[in-house]
């Protein structure tokens, strides 16, 4: 199979074409405002829940946007995926809703709702243990036997492209509530939703800076980005953003990164834990761990936001009941 | 004081009205749409926010246009009512913006949360026994004594024209969705939400059937429309929807429901707590108990809403975490 290495990043114009595709499937979701946040803050926050996405993460967007193109010959053998959950989910709906077969390889430790619902869209899910089996080695198998396409969570043009459909949105309707962004702050593991948003903003709000935020332990973009290359996080870190442990920065993600994003910000799981309990408590959002890093790093003052226009997306909300509420009751 | 009887019901003009006033004040939460919803009711079902509202419920709108419209000489010794919790917040909210005084009646049980929030609104808060004391009488002692403006919960033109405006944004954004309303359902106490929201679909989409929903025990509005007249609940009665307790339909409330609206339903306690539990996994929405009666309704099937497009409203959000919890862990 080809490595992402043969790929071209994709462009604005991809992020465009993205979008007419997703038109009618995706949820064009809300750019929502908090009066709560923005007196906390003391700036003009504008939030793009993700969790209110089809499939309860900004994943399908890509996910979509990769199936809908697969020629004609490719469809009857199906896709196969590896992803802790979200990626799983939005490839399992998309393929649903084209018709096409599916195969998830997730990890055995992955939130319950997210084996559920994967199962719930129709595709076949096969589980691994995170730590002691390569995912990648499992779903190459997969393909290599039944000749699916293997539909990568972020190194791939048409993922990046479609996640750059998040941030499209974001731009369009900021400029419909007259708002001029000056910092956009998005949730990263590999890096897909993040160098998409980059993408659209770099060509309709030049001026917003844009930066990824990380859960400690697995900041490998922050850090890329501040040595320059590609680095590795250390294989016994540990988080509760089951949605953001990315071993390393994709191939195409940090190459684009790397030339549109401001930096990266880092956030610990108790800052992750307290954003989804803010979020809970003000916002009335259900978010997971990983999808509140982004929210975290605002109110742990990451940036200096008093007096800005700061718009931060929520990327996913697909939480056990059971793990939402031991945080929430713990912050009550 | 002048009782409800001196007043006259709103009209379609008095919520075009309100409309105006709240512009940049409330937020116009948006009308979602979830496929799983879609796929497990088998209609189009457009879902009406007001978690996300300021103050996390519908109970803003008419506070705001409430006492934006106190005359000049009314303002210095500000405002009272008394609520089990969003009024409150709602008329706290909109005072402080306002520059107004304001003393709530709460009961002692009210959710932690709402009475915190009205107090971080900087209202003062009078507590008093939800099953032993009258909090008309509370709060007639209050207003007899500092000359403060009583602000009834839903029995007041100014307050029902605001709740109007929820549905007056479901007609406007359903059309700008392009679907034609068959039916909406709405989360009723007093019924103010559901009169006002009966006042705009009437003028706006007059062939749309809009439907009060009540807990059990609490079913006075759906009742009273059956037999005509204003029926009271028995006072033994009990629900875990604390923000829809009135013992009887509103005056002014009922004059317009019973020549508006189609009917009223009625769901349980578990119901309610199931709705909750479906916000919670598959819209990702914080939902209150009584802000989820109308979806309760919606899933245990009261209405047929098979190839129908339904709105309904989730009218707040304001639930301790505690509560949440007990609730959705049963439920996983």
């Amino acid at each position: 199979m080809a490595g992402p290495s043969d790929l071209q990043a994709p462009s604005f114009a991809d992020v465009k074409a993205a979008a007419q595709r997703l038109a009618d499937m995706a949820v064009v979701t809300p750019l929502l405002e908090s009066s709560a946040l923005n007196k906390r803050i003391g700036g003009r926050i504008l939030i793009k829940p993700e969790n209110l996405q089809r499939t309860g993460s900004f994943k399908f967007r890509g996910a979509y946007n990769k199936l809908s193109q697969l020629p004609e010959a490719a469809r009857h053998a199906g896709v196969a995926a590896y992803s802790s959950g979200n990626h799983a989910q939005g490839v399992a709906a998309a393929a649903a809703l084209l018709g096409m077969p599916a195969t998830i390889v997730m990890p055995a430790d992955a939130p319950r709702i997210k084996i559920e619902n994967t199962r719930g869209y129709g595709a076949e899910v096969v589980l691994y243990d995170r730590y002691h089996e390569v995912r990648d080695e499992v779903a190459a198998k997969i393909v290599a036997e039944g000749g699916a396409t293997l539909v990568r969570p972020y190194d791939d043009p048409d993922i990046i492209a479609g996640q750059g459909t998040c941030g499209l949105e974001i731009a369009q309707q900021a400029e419909a509530l007259g708002a001029k962004l000056d910092a956009v702050l998005v949730c990263c593991g590999g890096g897909g939703l993040v160098s998409g948003t980059a993408l659209a903003l770099a060509e309709l709000s030049p001026s917003t800076a844009v930066y990824s935020v990380e859960p400690k332990g697995f900041d490998d973009t922050a850090r890329s980005l501040a040595a320059g290359e590609r680095l590795r996080n250390d294989p016994a870190a540990r988080s509760i953003c089951d949605a953001l442990l990315a071993p390393t920065p994709g191939e195409l993600t940090f190459a684009l990164n790397k030339q549109l994003l401001a930096g990266g910000l880092t956030v610990s799981d108790e800052e992750a834990a307290a954003a989804m309990a803010y979020a809970f408590r003000e916002l009335k959002l259900v978010i997971e761990p990983g999808g509140a890093v982004a929210l975290a790093a605002l109110l742990a003052g990451r940036i200096e936001a008093a007096g800005k226009v700061v718009a931060l997306t929520l990327s996913g909300g697909n939480v056990d009941a059971e793990s939402y509420c031991e945080i929430l009751t713990a912050r009550s």
